[in-house]
């Protein structure tokens, strides 16, 4: 009997091309079951994500997906054949949620390659992808660029010409797109009463809670994304690794940490855009997630809807009064975990 | 850059005030994926809750919500407003199930503020509300009485009027509702054949089997209920705490001793009252739940439907069919995790 | 007070007559919720179970239940009335899933004894059920043999006529039935290129990922399918037991077995028939489940749609690349846990 080579083993750098498409599968239906599952593993109580009448009112077609929930199906999709060979995430750049996901809606990803740069060392490179989720009817639901490092199949390849794209440093808010008309808004059901105007500038906001993250939660979360990577999975193989142990998916830390906010940005349930983002470092099963946020930047999107640029920073086993982040020499605190730059549709003053 | 405080600190004593009304946050629709967890974390297998066929012929709307997910829903809501400060989750009275809760439906919450009482130390105090969960129609469906210890927020304020309300022992049979006609009720399929006739007062029933809980269990189960009482969550915190890890919210062993009670009252699916209740110890993490009965009381509601009057007995790590409950100082037994009082409707003989 | 006996004890050895017809409680209504958290818990990628569009263009009547989902469902019906004195659960034989399960489909299960031997040691005996799983329609979905080792209620009853089913060693291709047209097939949806024609008879494919089980996820899974047996359950009882510890419900493996075959097998998500399956070894929370498949026959069922007849093997805590699997003596090799031997359709060359 032979053995046969028909497993996927991903792509190495040399196979990644700029202006190549990739095609990923496999499309996804989201349904209320998967709605459950997100609140129940993320802690989620923004109240146009929780209520369906509270939704309507606020001007979304009913109760959606969460616009993070759909970003790690569509992240989970790229996977196998972005980042299954991948060292490191680096970063996300310009991603934008440009249309609701409802119950229902089927998801698929396709994403084209917009830059490469080998390493010095000859043994990886850097890849520039830029991602969009579609859905069933063919319309863009969001698209964000992501760069990785990923190994080289073979060092001796000779280097290829590198392209390095220009990604914007942030979203601008005219760019904004897919904000409700939140006309209406109750404030006693969104259990927050402050509005656009109340936050300032460099203002700080300390989210308080904690949360903890167990094995069987990370990794159910990482299989409702049919997010593959094997170091979420697979303890035993995990066990030669750097860490010795399981690493939890990142948009799980993003997840809870955008749950935690809601202590303190309870009427900015609603992400308009990814400005950047950076895991920081790593998180394992036990530790305890915390969160700070600092306002970044305003904007007035509407008579009754605005947008507040954020800056998103977890902190593991560590008090988020403090706000630990970088230090003079622009180093992240050992405590950091993510720092996430984002917009945020939140109502005005009314 | 300054640090705001936007986040929710929570009432203390000195801020309920006997007539008060509390409008809670957030309100949150359930769908068959909440149905579909709540199966899944508690083990529930009583037949009108599991099929949508046998509760239509039962005379159920169809798949219902179960009585005590909606309970724990409403009173995830109330934590944030009721029961952040507190030290003490005292006790349960006068719990009706007014209408089913149906896939679909969005419950919110309010409370009234119906007691308090400063305790001699001046440190803490009881407060009684009264809560009510309301559907998206503005219907009630269900509404109980808590009472909690609270912190106050300054040992040094003067104390304010006592008001004790009048709680009733237990809900009168005829003060029931909600129950179904029962004419039809497929005893194979219930998986039990025992009707109301062939139980009798003071019997006691032992479930036999047990349940081991894990910590990624209790908070997703916690979480589906938006309960945020940072206790069952934060285990870096509770390091500090008492237990020095965390604890179990108390809705999770009445859901999972009900699902064991399956074992000797099949046919005693639906809640209709609950009376009251203690937990009389902490649940934590790898510990085991078993539960027994004792049927305190019987009643005859319609020609096809009674219902029991239970007391539910949950313990922990030890043999239910030694009943453990109280000693003759009426104190209870360590094994003792809660106490629960409530009416059941169950078929008649037919 | 009196303590009473309503708690189902089980049925022994004795109690199973040849002919006999077992009604299972309770029945199952399975919806969008169960879909996702079957996904949720095992890693399924396979398209036609991912999305309602690709399945409805394989031709599917839409997003249905995995048959594995379905099986595990009218299995765990069975337990309370089969299995809860087993000592063993020893054998699979002729399952065949005859129409699809969708959302909203009520199943129920019903058993008929159709064997029974005592064993030489008069202690225990093997009884042999057919099983049917019914919708709400009672038309069937799918029905298998299983056989159990049972204890007796009591070593001295004497030995009844002893009664073995003929079972065929595989279901033959011609009585595969509910596959798809398979007309319109998008391999890059599917995630895989490969088709009847490319699989060879006697080859193995290396699944490669690995999949570590948590004691809350096959607890949350077991509880999905009601299947109670205590064994999954009952930490605090399972200490007594000869391996001190809980034990994993045997679908679960064969689930996750399957999940992770979806690395080599993408196109083969859909099982028709199992052809037969041992349980050669014990998984327990914090094991890692491998795979490696051989192709023991095929089959072309239409002129899209063929049948792959795959053995299954799933290995803890092992490189699957291996293939281990049983010694010249014919005894597994203590890595293995599973041996599942299943069509599952697959499209033809186009």
């Amino acid at each position: 009997m032979s053995a046969s080579v028909k497993s996927n083993t991903g792509n190495f750098f040399e196979d990644f091309r700029p202006g190549q498409t990739l095609v990923h599968a496999t499309p996804q239906t989201l349904t209320e079951g998967d709605v459950a599952l997100y609140r129940a593993l993320t802690g989620g109580r923004y109240a146009q994500y929780s209520s369906a009448e509270f939704a309507k009112a606020a001007g979304l077609p009913g109760l959606c997906i969460d616009p993070l929930h759909a970003f790690h199906v569509v992240f989970g999709k790229t996977v196998p054949d972005v980042s299954l060979n991948a060292v490191a995430n680096l970063g996300y750049a310009d991603g934008r949620f440009l249309r609701p996901v409802m119950p229902g809606d089927t998801l698929r990803a396709v994403s084209e390659v917009i830059g490469r740069k080998e390493n010095s060392t000859g043994r990886t490179g850097v890849v520039w992808v830029r991602t969009t989720g579609l859905n069933q009817r063919e319309e863009e639901v969001l698209s964000y660029v992501r760069w990785v490092m990923v190994n080289k199949r073979d060092p001796e390849t000779p280097s290829a010409e590198t392209v390095v794209p220009e990604l914007r440093e942030a979203v601008p808010a005219l760019a904004l797109a897919g904000y409700p008309a939140m006309k209406e808004w109750d404030f006693a059901a969104s259990g927050s009463r402050h509005v656009l105007e109340d936050y300032e500038i460099g203002e700080r906001i300390n989210h308080v809670d904690g949360m903890t993250v167990q094995e069987a939660e990370h990794q159910t979360a990482t299989r409702l994304y049919q997010n593959t990577a094997k170091v979420h999975f697979d303890f035993h193989g995990q066990k030669q690794s750097r860490f010795g142990k399981r690493l939890v998916y990142g948009g799980v830390v993003i997840s809870i940490a955008r749950s935690l906010a809601f202590n303190g940005l309870g009427n900015a349930g609603q992400i308009l855009a990814i400005n950047g983002g950076t895991h920081a470092g790593p998180l394992f099963a036990w530790d305890t997630i915390y969160a700070w946020s600092e306002v970044l930047d305003k904007a007035e999107l509407s008579e009754t809807c605005g947008a507040l640029r954020l800056r998103l920073v977890a902190v593991k086993d560590t008090d988020p009064g403090a706000f630990a982040w970088k230090d003079s020499a622009g180093k992240y605190d050992p405590a950091v975990l993510l720092d996430f730059d984002y917009w945020a549709a939140i109502p005005r003053a009314r």
